[in-house]
């Protein structure tokens, strides 16, 4: 998992220079007049699709979503796709479900894109563009360097739907600055230190940085076991705050942007409770996706320390395997 | 909290008599063509408007997803929702993110449908038809008839929309089964003798159930401060799965549909494991959707057993107001 955490300045660097051909190969396939865009992933993969979903629809100025892969692989929903791009997610690209929910989605008029890091991998025959994360072959169970890749090539794709920003400007300074998180591995162990013996965690965040609070929470149960739940702050006043009692552990995922004031007056109050609330640092001045980028970077290190601090081997947790064989 | 589930049969076949006349007035609003459909709400809310995504999804035959309101609220997104169906869930009509995405995406096209329990609410300013689900006033904080009205308004909406079946033969056997569930709270206290010490919960379904484990796990958090986390059956194989260890308790909700198969597989795995899974009866041979509302029900039966053998109070838990001010 430390390897593959080091090597993501590298992966980042490679998919920055070619986000203008991966924007110019997306713009060939998506369908006009778009009636939205669906993303379709599990695991780290549906965190990063979370980002992909804000990101979408922030930029193709049109209805983005989740979609729900039982719907198809066990009810056999009848649905018209036309003018839907879907998104699939798959680090393996062997995920039963997510091929067979391309596929019948496909069959029913959505265009479909994959982000896969194993081009030759099943899912590259149920879509009509695939687009790799080029990440090198990933071993550790815990996904690192594809999620982040995964997250800098959805940067491209939402980026190519619409108005937003060229990628290669969002994608810029992102190499550099995971390149000095990474260098910068003292406050997630220190964090670490201080809440090896927990047994639950919330990690909340809003807008784009929920998916990073997402994606940590998930690297924390993944490698530790603990039961960490990531949430949105503004879900988290809806009833689950009151499981954040005197002593319950909240980490903040700030994202960069414009909800971070929401995470500003959640602290506040959870301190004001006696709640053992902590933030790990991000570097300023980056494009909002690109701190998100770097927040999960934040994440993987706190996820990697806490299983060393509790004994644990972050690369090989208890009762999972690499490629998961849902249907 | 016990008086208000006790009046959910009463307040259930009001809204079984009033099917036909709501799925008209739904029908007179829906967009021709519709692109899709769209849910707005937080808390008990959004677990009834995943109910809701995946029936609309369903019977529409359009796609369905969730709405992220800081898009609205903080991101000021500009986004084409034309051709778009919203529907906006909130009991107190009254949560101002709610309020003012409704206005956000009505004002860019979108039809909105609104669902509350409180018709003079601010929500009735911001909709083209609302309906109402005519449960009387709750008064506890953890909503319990407001939900259950929520979903059969649900079941009325979906069905309005294309070709499900008829609402009142999906909704005409529910009153008599919640009142037999409620009628037979023997396992529902079992279990929570069993599990009052526990600090932490999943709870676990899959396709329509899946909205009944997020409202399980919620009313869980809500009432007794565990860290109930509801999550997907397939989810929870990539990556959670490694928090449920030796010991740790695990609720399984069936839905009563094509995706129980699944929960019977993960119930034999996390057994081979040792963790210790349980599921409440839900009585046999109604239609899924209203399976479904009776296990929010058993839900409901756990949460407020699980407070009363904590010594703690179902009606007002720590830290929780009726009305969220979210924005």
């Amino acid at each position: 998992m430390a390897a593959e955490m080091a090597e993501q300045p590298e992966v980042l660097a490679r998919l920055a220079a070619r986000a203008a051909a991966d924007a110019a190969a997306v713009r060939t396939v998506v369908p006009h007049p778009l009636a939205g865009t669906v993303f379709l992933a599990r695991g780290s993969s549906d965190n990063a699709a979370v980002f992909g979903r804000y990101l979408a629809e922030l930029w193709a100025g049109r209805p983005a979503g989740l979609a729900a892969p039982s719907l198809y692989t066990r009810y056999h929903a009848d649905v018209d796709w036309y003018g839907y791009l879907m998104i699939a997610l798959s680090q393996s690209g062997a995920t039963p479900e997510i091929i067979s929910t391309c596929q019948a989605v496909r069959g029913a008029g959505a265009t479909v894109i994959g982000i896969t890091n194993e081009p030759g991998s099943a899912l590259a025959g149920a879509v009509d563009l695939l687009l790799t994360t080029d990440a090198g072959a990933e071993r550790a169970v815990p996904a690192t360097k594809t999620v982040t890749a995964q997250l800098a090539v959805l940067v491209t794709m939402a980026a190519a739907l619409g108005t937003g920003p060229a990628p290669g400007d969002t994608l810029a300074g992102l190499p550099a600055a995971v390149a000095a998180t990474l260098d910068d591995p003292g406050p997630a162990r220190e964090l670490a230190r201080r809440w090896h013996g927990i047994d639950r965690l919330v990690v909340a965040g809003r807008g784009l940085g929920y998916a990073a609070a997402l994606e940590t929470a998930l690297k924390v149960a993944e490698t530790t076991g603990i039961l960490a739940e990531g949430m949105s702050a503004a879900d988290l006043y809806h009833g689950p705050i009151a499981a954040v009692y005197a002593g319950a552990p909240v980490l903040l995922v700030n994202g960069g942007g414009p909800a971070d004031a929401d995470l500003a007056g959640l602290r506040l109050l959870l301190d004001s409770r006696h709640a053992e609330t902590a933030a790990l640092p991000v570097p300023a001045g980056l494009a909002e996706p690109a701190q998100v980028i770097t927040a999960v970077v934040r994440g993987q290190q706190l996820a990697s320390a806490l299983a060393l601090a509790r004994g644990a081997d972050p690369d090989a947790p208890a009762h999972l395997t690499k490629v998961t064989e849902t249907t």
